[in-house]
């Protein structure tokens, strides 16, 4: 099962509930574009390359539910659901990435009926291209991991937070694949703990050993130099490779440059915006505080009542904390500002071939 | 209400219930040195000044309740209890110092009545000092904060970590007292969430204004400018100043040191280890994991079944990214070796008038 497919008969998007993993395996239908982004903005989905494509498949039921007749009518109605998916979240750069891709693909003369075909076969394109791009990213990376390594990994990355495979966590699993014994310390990822939820899950499902740890531990284990390399996603990348990615990356690859351990983040070039010349310029999204005082232990609350906090989703890692860069066309080293370039135009040619 | 505090009509200790804070405020009484270990394995009482405290009282606890008639059965009787307080937990220093303290003051000729009252009397003592020298260690403190000041708190250094007002927490507590505006992003302090349980608690009481965030998102604050200091506690620290603290605290003072911001470890002098030469040698708590596999949201559990965690309680941060110390003998400034020796000197020196 895909954590996003495309139901041919009813014509409908069709996604795993990851707020219910790892208690409940649940799928759920969505049948228009708002509900596509209320899905990702209450996290439904998540993770920067399936949010992308359930973007592409929201735009894709916008164009079938809309009742516009006349292909003007209908380019406005498309125009109007790009702006609702693209709000859903505003880190991550792969929503608007998937919804001007396929907006860019419409020709310029044609029915109402024909842009509806060429809407949904765009997106259907970005999905499957996407496991692709991931096979071809786990590739790259696992070479850069040996027999015996034990890894860091942070937040969740692998086929949930994709359309299947995954990024930092799919590298992982390559390895895995390969036959090189391997342990994963998974931070849990606070506040929405998708490393204790979804990334423990995954891993226990491809039978990777692995041990859960409070983010604060990873520097414990750096410094006492249990492992080996630290491998996490992104959600928007800089022309200078400065990334943002889930709140904690930035302390993560400060205790591994502290310690001399290689940090990696694994993106696809759709995750590159190079627009942008440093990560100065991504916009952060803050959360509900929910998210931090709704823990329990016990069956109690933890926060006192009446307690505040505050809730960024992301931080920026400065790329000069970064090893290297795992994208689909290779693994990216510095000067990042010009072999990031390189890289986006080789991803570009190589899917014009 | 202190929260370690001896019971004079009863002859027996009463301790805060801190597992059971901040839904309940709970007192318990102890009667046997047995009792007060498992109460500082347990964590009912944390903190290294807290549980050197309440070690002194098991020691007089053992002292009273002990049946031997001679001395030399008594005293006897005290090492093994001093041994069973000793190994209730292995990093924080304070433990060891408030026995071996009690035990180098019993007069080497004396009754067994005598040795009695001179244990509770020297166990009475460090619980009134380190209010004192909290005091101290608050003032020197306090004039590093600034009037509108944001300040990064890990873990809990408040009066629930000493006999009372508190070490880290009570340089904040300080400065808000002395009239200074001041902000605090209070880390959760993950696994055992002791900022989010009871930090915001007695922020709340001080009406000192909080923020509660995820460990992982100390350094977005820090990167953005927002925060002007860092001030922690210290377990056990050594010559050179290495200080292990709560779990977290060395990837809190790397992003300080990545940001320019200051960073402060507040300990009495009976924190510093001078035995030890580096934190390399201090020895680090594992703890159950079941500490970190134990959260909920929603009333359900977050990781999957089976999950397997791994759970150090401390880590150790270099003093090459510490700004200074605060002692109750002055803020100690490098070079650390030179300069901790001498604040432990001036410290014995002031206790001895």
């Amino acid at each position: 099962v895909r954590t996003i497919e495309w139901d041919e008969q009813n014509q409908r998007l069709r996604m795993i509930d990851q707020r219910r993993l790892p208690a409940e395996f649940a799928l759920v239908e969505y049948d228009d574009h708002q509900a596509v982004a209320q899905a990702i903005q209450t996290m439904v989905v998540r993770g920067a390359p399936a949010i992308g494509a359930a973007a592409g498949f929201g735009l894709a039921l916008a164009a079938l539910r809309s009742t516009a007749s006349e292909p003007a009518a209908l380019r406005a109605d498309l125009a109007a659901a790009a702006e609702t998916l693209k709000a859903a979240r505003p880190t991550a750069v792969n929503l608007a990435w998937a919804v001007h891709r396929i907006l860019e693909h419409l020709p310029a003369e044609a029915s109402a009926a024909e842009l509806r075909r060429v809407v949904l076969a765009e997106a259907q394109r970005i999905a499957d291209e996407d496991v692709e791009i991931n096979l071809r990213m786990a590739r790259h990376g696992a070479a850069l991991i040996h027999d015996g390594d034990t890894v860091i990994h942070h937040c969740n990355t692998g086929a949930l937070a994709t359309v299947d495979w995954g990024t930092a966590l799919g590298v992982i699993r390559m390895a895995h694949t390969q036959g090189k014994r391997i342990h994963v310390l998974v931070d849990e990822t606070r506040p929405r703990l998708q490393g204790a939820r979804l990334t423990a899950w995954e891993l226990s499902q491809y039978g990777i050993p692995y041990d859960l740890i409070s983010d604060g531990a990873a520097g414990y284990f750096l410094s006492s130099g249990q492992v080996q390399a630290a491998f996490f996603g992104g959600d928007r990348m800089a022309a200078n490779g400065d990334v943002a990615n889930k709140i904690g990356t930035y302390m993560l690859a400060l205790a591994c440059r502290d310690n001399s351990v290689s940090a990696y983040s694994v993106v696809p070039t759709s995750t590159i915006d190079l627009s942008l010349v440093s990560g100065a310029q991504i916009p952060i999204e803050l959360r509900d505080p929910t998210e931090v005082l709704s823990l329990q232990v016990d069956g109690s609350p933890v926060a006192p009542a009446g307690a505040t906090a505050l809730n960024p989703a992301f931080d920026v890692t400065p790329s000069r904390l970064l090893t290297g860069i795992i994208t689909e066309a290779g693994v990216v080293y510095p000067p990042y500002e010009i072999n990031l370039r390189r890289a986006v135009q080789a991803a570009h040619s190589e899917a014009a071939r």
